[in-house]
């Protein structure tokens, strides 16, 4: 069945078409327009960005933040790109900006902090410019000084203007992630079907991601790029949660054995163009237990209250809070240890927060992963999470996986 | 040949009966302590970590960051973590604090800044505290006050007195980092026997990964942790640093397909207990051409000197100047892209860097990697990485690995 199941799953991925594609230039330069309303509002002459994923949302290029400063500056429409002597064949090559400025080294003989504030007095910087910092963070040891203090402009923060614009993702980020959802799950079954008593977590991660990555690139044919740094193609794991160590969320790998009566809980993703979904089981080896089944029915109903919550007009809060009055309600505080989700888009995790501090009205194009989950010391941990969009409608799947427990019982003989 | 050396390799690893073991509790305690005399120098009466990778050095935990902080308090000797409820039973297992404090959620209807700041009242915070922020940074979305305005106290970084800790290693970490290297070698083996005209650089990762792990694993029984966040085990690969690609120094993956007559520029490492060390080898494709050979010999001889300069008393910046200077006076400067190399921890990267504008004295137990690169466009990046310990005598390879052309070569037949 479950083999079935793969190949006719493999197949499709082969024979699908309509490949994703990147975002198109055009798309970056809309945003970096759209974002000249805050910049106006501000009062600002110009825009300087540090982070990495704000620089790739507003320009495309990807790159390995290090300890040498790479900033995209914006003056009105034009865009420039500001890096080390290192990346200019690459930014030149990869980034959607006017022109790419750079500077020799970091720290070198004369700070690269020197150089950019020159090259701002030179496009018209006078009372105030905005961004995301007034100088680069302390990345990997970086020192320097901030940009005020070299040019005697005043700095305004302008990042949750930016923040505020990524929640809403358009059409073709919803492309990305559906793919990316896609993938996830075609890993998410390699796990299922590799994972057996004595075998490590280590062990099954590799060898799915070795299968689901040769599985990708037959279909790109080339075409695929990650956008992402240190990551590539589908992948799929336990990050330790496995029998009691999955009470504990947040979990790193500890190479567990997996043995009979674990609960188990996954997680599954693929960087698609820099683009992330999250897909997330629980599954327990053999015969669950009636502790077991009782908690996972418990999550699976959490779960399906909190995903018909997410609708427009909703607040982000009004979700959690059913999710919080259900636990309440049911006597089952004590294994509460989170709120529902997150918005996730070029990182794994932002805001909006599916929290009852959170008065985000939800909005058509939002994404949300949707995974409460319930946390039993000695049983283990029960969260599924799947990647929700936000539709005029009713909320979307872009993860696309079983949940229901008895297709998620790993076989134990 | 290659055969006989690997298979003697992966004997001796798991023959090695020294394995490496964790930083001991003692240690942590031992690192807060050392760090009193920059806290009552600057008159604080409390310290705030958040980074990550500063909260692992002071305590041994490891963890995701998300939008959720995390912070480690010390106040004297006292030290506290302070943790999301989904990271209590986490924090308690692996932490080497004295207590773990926790708030329910991010935001939450109380924000945690606000629970926090009563725990610093509670603590006996007066005047000033210490630490690398004035509040979380923004992860992931994350929105907060700063300490400060919740306070009156006012807030005084410390991280660069923390950084420069950092930058000498003792005996227990050198010990993971060699470690480390060890795998990183494995690895590299691996990637070396497995490339081949028609692979791809994912596919041929993926498979390293798989099978360096099961080694790994083999050899550690179930003691290896990597303390690292997404990433576990032995890993080689290319970064898309293949043919003329490899022109571009921070590359990124491109699941590029070998060809004869590529020059390979590859990387490798082991996530060790949280610390990493970096070997990276160029290697070309088949029979090299003779601009190859030249670029590659240049290369060595860069490599060369500059590891002989990494000795005690002298300045990092004299490493980068020797580079620079060789450079020059052999008409290659259109080809230099880089400072010389970085010192490697906790952080792949971390200070003092072997640059021409870093001036701080080279010390014995300080790590650097030495990768003085060459990039032709079009003919590709020429690029050893090895990672060096200063000693009072000569610099020591941690990294162990053949760095001449004849061992470096892949067969297209």
């Amino acid at each position: 069945m479950a083999d079935v199941r793969q190949s006719a799953r493999a197949q499709g991925a082969r024979a699908h078409s309509a490949l994703a594609q990147p975002i198109e230039a055009a798309e970056y330069r809309e945003r970096r327009e759209r974002l000249l309303a805050s910049e106006e509002a501000a009062g600002v002459d110009l825009t300087v960005w540090w982070a990495n994923h704000r620089v790739l949302y507003l320009s495309g290029f990807a790159f390995v933040p290090t300890e040498r400063p790479i900033a995209l500056v914006t003056a009105g429409a034009e865009s420039l790109l500001f890096v080390p002597r290192l990346e200019v064949e690459h930014a030149e090559a990869y980034a959607h900006v006017d022109r790419v400025v750079s500077y020799p080294e970091y720290p070198d003989r004369v700070h690269p902090m020197r150089l950019l504030a020159e090259e701002l007095k030179a496009l018209g910087l006078g009372r105030r410019f905005g961004g995301d910092g007034d100088g680069y963070p302390k990345v990997m040891g970086y020192r320097g000084p901030r940009l005020s203090e070299l040019t005697s402009a005043e700095f305004e923060p302008l990042d949750d203007a930016l923040e505020t614009m990524m929640q809403v993702k358009s059409p073709a980020e919803v492309a990305l992630i559906r793919e990316s959802a896609r993938w996830a799950g075609r890993a998410h079954e390699l796990l299922q079907e590799r994972t057996a008593v004595g075998r490590s977590e280590t062990e099954v991660e590799a060898e799915v991601a070795a299968l689901a990555n040769a599985e990708l690139l037959a279909a790109y044919q080339g075409a695929y790029r990650p956008l992402s740094w240190g990551r590539s193609g589908p992948q799929a794991g336990y990050r330790g949660q496995i029998g009691a160590h999955s009470a504990l969320p947040h979990s790193l790998t500890i190479n567990a054995v997996f043995g009979p009566g674990d609960t188990l809980v996954t997680g599954a993703t693929c960087p698609m163009f820099g683009y992330w979904s999250e897909l997330e089981r629980t599954m327990v080896m053999g015969e669950p237990s009636d502790a077991q089944r009782d908690a996972f029915a418990h999550m699976l109903a959490l779960q399906d209250l909190a995903i018909d919550a997410c609708r427009p007009g909703r607040s982000c809060a009004s979700v959690d809070e059913a999710v919080r009055t259900y636990v309440r309600e049911h006597g089952l505080s004590d294994a509460w240890r989170h709120h529902v989700g997150h918005n996730i888009g070029l990182r794994y995790h932002e805001g909006p927060f599916l929290d009852v501090g959170d008065h985000t009205e939800m909005q058509p194009g939002m994404l949300f992963t949707v995974e409460p989950g319930l946390y039993l010391p000695g049983l283990g941990g029960f969260r599924h999470s799947d990647t929700i969009l936000v539709t005029e409608s009713a909320p979307e799947f872009l993860t696309d996986y079983p949940r229901e427990l008895e297709r998620l019982i790993v076989p134990v003989s």
